[in-house]
C-alpha cells in the first residue's frame, strides 16, 4: 500500500461516517421525491438537485482513505453501503475490498461485475490475491490465475495452500534481499535503484547464493555505521524467524513480545520464502481477541452488525439450541422434584437465586480462565494450584454471600432450616461453578477445541441444572 | 530497548516456561532435604546440588529474552516468582519491570530494595520512568526526580500530568529531529553521527526554528530519493499526527488503520513534543481487548491468575453482590406468584427455560453490540435500524424455539394452553432480551461510562426478572 497522508485525522471517524450519512439521507430524500412527483420540471430540478448530492458525496469519499471508507461500509446497512460502493472510484476497489471485514467484503463483491472485480484483482500482490481468491467466482480466479507471470502464479498457489491460522498465508513476498560480501554504500546505492520500497521495510534480508537467510540488516543499522563496513560485519546473525507451517497467532504473540515490525520467513532449509509484517499481526490480534468474546457468547465471527435477520439466525441457533437442551434438562431436574415444591413452594422462589449466583461466579472464573489460556499462561503444571485457588474463593464466597442469603431466606420464611439448606446450597454450587470454570476450558484445550467455544453456555447449563439439583436435593433430604 | 535477537524461538515459551518450572522443582525438592536432614556431610552435598541448580537456573534466564522472562515470571505463582527474581541480572530488572503486568509489577517492586529500585529505574528514559513511577515508594521518586536532568525531569511530569488513557501518557521523547532546507545527503550523514536510532523509526521529524512540525521524512524515501534533494522536495507534509490529550485508545486504532509504524504528538501550536510508537499501541489493543472481555464477566483487570485468594475476593464481589441483589429481586418477583404455583407446580419447572434462553440470548445481542461499539460502528443514526433487526430476531427465534418448547410443554404436562403461554413467554422474554441487548450499552455509553462494564450481569437480570414475571404472569391471567 502506498505512503500513508491522510487529511483531517482530527475530524473523528464518527463525525466522518455521519457527514456521509446525511448525504445519503438527503439523496433518499431527492428519490423519493423526485418518484412520487409527476411535473416534468420538479423531476428536473429534483434531478439536478440528486446530481449535486451524489458528485459532494464523491467529493468526500475521495478525500477519505481506503480504510476510513472500509469502515464507513462496515458501519453502513446493505443498501446504503452499496450506493457508497457504486460512487467509489474503481481503481480503489482493489485497496478497500482488502480493508473490509469477511462479511462485508462478501456483500461488496456480489455487487459486483466480473469485469470490475478482474480489474480491481489485477493490482494486486500475491499474498493480497491469495487472501481475496477463496471469496471470488470460480471463473474470475480462473482468468486471473491465467493472467499472471508464473512468479506471481506459483505466490499464490504456495499462499493458498496453507490454512487461515499458519504463517504461510499471511506472509507477502515484498522482500528486499541482499549478500553479506558488498559494503553498505553498495547497499545504499541498490536501494536507491529500487526507487520504491515495501512498506515496512526496517530490515532487509541477507541471502546466500542458494537463497538460504544468512542474516537480517537493520535499516536502522544501515544508516548509522560506516559505509566503507561489509554487511557482514554489522548484519543480525541469529534473527526472530518463522515457518510457513507455524500457528500465526503465535508469530503475532512474538511480534508483540520482541516488539518486531517485520520478520523474515523460512522453509526447513532456511531458504527465504517471505516475510511477515507487523500490520498483519495487528489485524492479528485484534481478529484473536473479537473471536474469544464472540465465542464466549456462542456467536460465530461472521456477523456484522447490519446482517440479514436470516444471517445472523444462522449464527446464533446453534448455540441457542444447544441452550434449549440444557434449559429442558434443568427443567427436568426441578421435575424430580415437583412434589417437594408442592409442599414447600418457597423452594420455588429460591432456587434460582443458587443457580443464577452459581452462574456468575462461574462465568467470572472461566472468563479468567479462557483469557490466560490464550495468553499461555495456563500449563497442565499449574492446574492443581489454580484449581485450589478457584475452589478456596468459592467456598468463601459461598460461605459470606450464602450465609447473607441464607440469613434472608431465614427472616422471609421464618425457617432457619430453610436458611441452612440455602446457605449449603450457594457454597456447594459454587464450588461446582469453581471446578467447572477451570475444568471446561482445559477439557476443549485438551480436545483440540477452542477453549472459549460457547464457553458461558455451558458453564450456566452446569450451575443451573447443578444448583437446583444440589438445592432441591438438599431441601428434600432436610426439610420434608 | 536495544536490537531484538532472540535465540531459540522454536522452543515454544511453553516449553521454556516448563524448563523453569523444572529446575525450581528440583532445587525446592534439595532445599526440603536439605531442611530435614541433620547430618553435616549430606548437608554439604545437598548445598553442592542446590548450588548447581541455581547456576543453571540462572544460565536459562540469561539466556532469555526480557520479555520471556516477563512472560515467565507472570505464569509462576508468588513465591517461584519471586525466586526466579533474585536470580535475574540486576542490570535486567528495568527492562523486565516494563514488561510484566501491573498485578505483576507490584508484587516484583514489594520484594525490591529502595537502592535495588533506584539502580533500575536510573537506565530508564522519561516515558519509562513515569511509567513506573507511580507504582514506586515515594522517596524513591524522589530521589529519582533530584538525579535526573532538567529536560528530563520535565518529561517525567509531562508525561505524568496525562491520564493514563490518554496519547500524553503512552509518548516516548527519542525523537529523530532535522530541518526541512538541508539536503538528503546532509540527513545521512548526521544520522550516522547518531551512533544509535531509536526503535521503530521509520520517520525522522521536520521542524522549524521554533519546533513546530513541518513534515515527517520517511526513511524509506530518505533511501530511495537522489542525495542531493532537499528534505523539503521528499518530506511528507501532511502526516497523522496527534494531540497529548487525545484518546489513546482511538489513537491505536489510526495506528491500525492506516499501518502506521511511528506518528509524531504535537501540542496545539502544532509543536512537536514526542511520538507514538506501534509497539505501545499494539500493548494498548491488547489491554483494551482484555479489559472488554473481563469487563462483561463483572471482573476488574488487575488480577493475575495467580492472584492471592484475597485479592480475588475484592475483584470479584461487587458485580457478585450486584448479582446478589438482583437475583434477589428475581426471587421475589417468583415469589409474588408463589399461590399460582402451589396450584400449577409445573409452572415451577418451566420458568427457569424461559428466563434461561432469555438470558442466553440477550448475552449474545450484547457481546454484538458491544464489539460494534468498540469498534466505532455504532451511532445513534443506527440505534433504530439496530433495534429493529435484533427485534425481529427475536421474534423469529421466540416463535420457532419458543414453539417447539411450547409443544414439548403441551406433551409432558397434557395442557395445551400451557404450551401456548410457554411459547408465548419465550417471544415476550426474547424481545426483552433483544431491546435490553441493545439499551443497555448505549445507555452506558451515553452515560459515560465503559459499556461492557458488568454487562453479562444486567442483561442476566433483567431477562430472569423479566422471564419470570412474564411467564408466571401469562399464566396467572390465562391458566388460574
Amino acid at each position: 500500500m502506498s505512503e500513508v497522508e491522510v487529511k483531517n485525522l482530527q475530524e473523528s471517524l464518527q463525525d466522518r461516517l455521519g457527514q456521509v450519512v446525511d448525504l445519503l439521507h438527503k439523496q433518499r430524500v431527492v428519490e423519493d421525491l423526485t418518484h412520487r412527483q409527476e411535473g416534468q420540471h420538479q423531476a428536473l430540478v429534483e434531478n439536478l438537485v440528486h446530481r449535486q448530492n451524489v458528485v459532494e458525496l464523491q467529493r468526500k469519499l475521495d478525500d477519505l482513505h481506503s480504510a476510513d471508507i472500509a469502515y464507513i461500509l462496515e458501519a453502513l446497512p446493505l443498501e446504503d453501503r452499496l450506493t457508497v460502493w457504486q460512487l467509489v472510484k474503481a481503481e480503489r476497489d482493489g485497496d478497500i475490498l482488502l480493508e473490509v471485514s469477511d462479511a462485508v467484503r462478501e456483500t461488496l463483491i456480489a455487487d459486483m461485475e466480473d469485469h470490475e472485480l478482474l480489474a480491481a484483482a489485477k493490482e494486486m500482490d500475491a499474498d493480497e490475491l491469495a487472501d481475496l481468491a477463496p471469496e471470488l467466482p470460480r471463473d474470475v480466479v480462473h482468468e486471473l490465475m491465467e493472467s499472471l507471470d508464473a512468479q506471481q502464479r506459483e505466490r499464490v498457489r504456495s499462499a493458498l495452500s496453507y490454512e487461515e491460522d499458519q504463517v504461510g498465508a499471511l506472509m507477502d513476498f515484498e522482500m528486499v534481499t541482499i549478500r553479506e560480501d558488498v559494503t553498505l554504500e553498495v547497499v545504499l546505492r541498490y536501494l536507491r535503484r529500487l526507487r520504491e520500497l515495501p512498506g515496512h521495510t526496517d530490515k532487509v534480508f541477507v541471502i546466500d547464493q542458494e537463497g538460504a537467510l544468512k542474516g537480517v540488516l537493520p535499516i536502522k543499522r544501515l544508516l548509522v555505521n560506516d559505509p566503507e563496513k561489509r554487511v557482514s560485519e554489522v548484519m543480525a546473525n541469529d534473527p526472530v524467524t518463522f515457518h510457513p507451517d507455524a500457528d500465526a497467532y503465535e508469530a503475532a504473540q512474538a511480534f508483540e513480545r520482541y516488539d518486531l515490525v517485520s520478520a523474515p520467513v523460512v522453509d526447513k532449509n532456511r531458504r527465504l520464502i517471505g516475510r511477515l509484517t507487523i500490520d498483519e499481526m495487528v489485524d492479528l490480534i485484534r481478529e484473536e481477541s473479537e473471536s474469544e468474546v464472540l465465542n464466549m457468547a456462542g456467536l460465530r465471527e461472521e456477523e456484522d452488525i447490519f446482517a440479514s435477520v436470516w444471517r445472523s439466525l444462522r449464527n446464533r441457533w446453534s448455540w441457542l439450541a444447544v441452550n434449549l437442551i440444557t434449559a429442558f434438562v434443568a427443567s427436568r431436574v426441578i421435575g424430580l422434584f415437583e412434589g417437594s415444591i408442592e409442599r414447600l413452594v418457597a423452594l420455588a422462589a429460591l432456587m434460582p437465586i443458587v443457580a443464577g449466583i452459581g452462574g456468575n461466579s462461574g462465568n467470572q472464573t472461566i472468563t479468567m480462565i479462557v483469557r490466560a489460556m490464550a495468553l499461555d499462561q495456563v500449563s497442565t503444571g499449574n492446574t492443581r494450584r489454580l484449581l485450589k485457588k478457584e475452589l478456596s474463593v468459592a467456598v468463601l464466597n459461598g460461605l459470606v454471600w450464602g450465609g447473607v442469603i441464607g440469613v434472608v431466606a431465614w427472616l422471609l420464611y421464618h425457617s432457619w432450616s430453610l436458611g441452612l439448606v440455602m446457605t449449603a446450597a450457594m457454597t456447594l454450587n459454587l464450588l461446582l461453578a469453581a471446578f467447572m470454570g477451570v475444568m471446561i476450558p482445559m477439557s476443549l484445550a485438551k480436545l483440540g477445541k477452542d477453549p472459549a467455544m460457547g464457553a458461558s453456555v455451558m458453564i450456566t447449563a452446569m450451575t443451573d441444572s447443578g444448583g437446583f439439583f444440589i438445592f432441591l436435593g438438599l431441601a428434600t433430604v432436610f426439610l420434608m
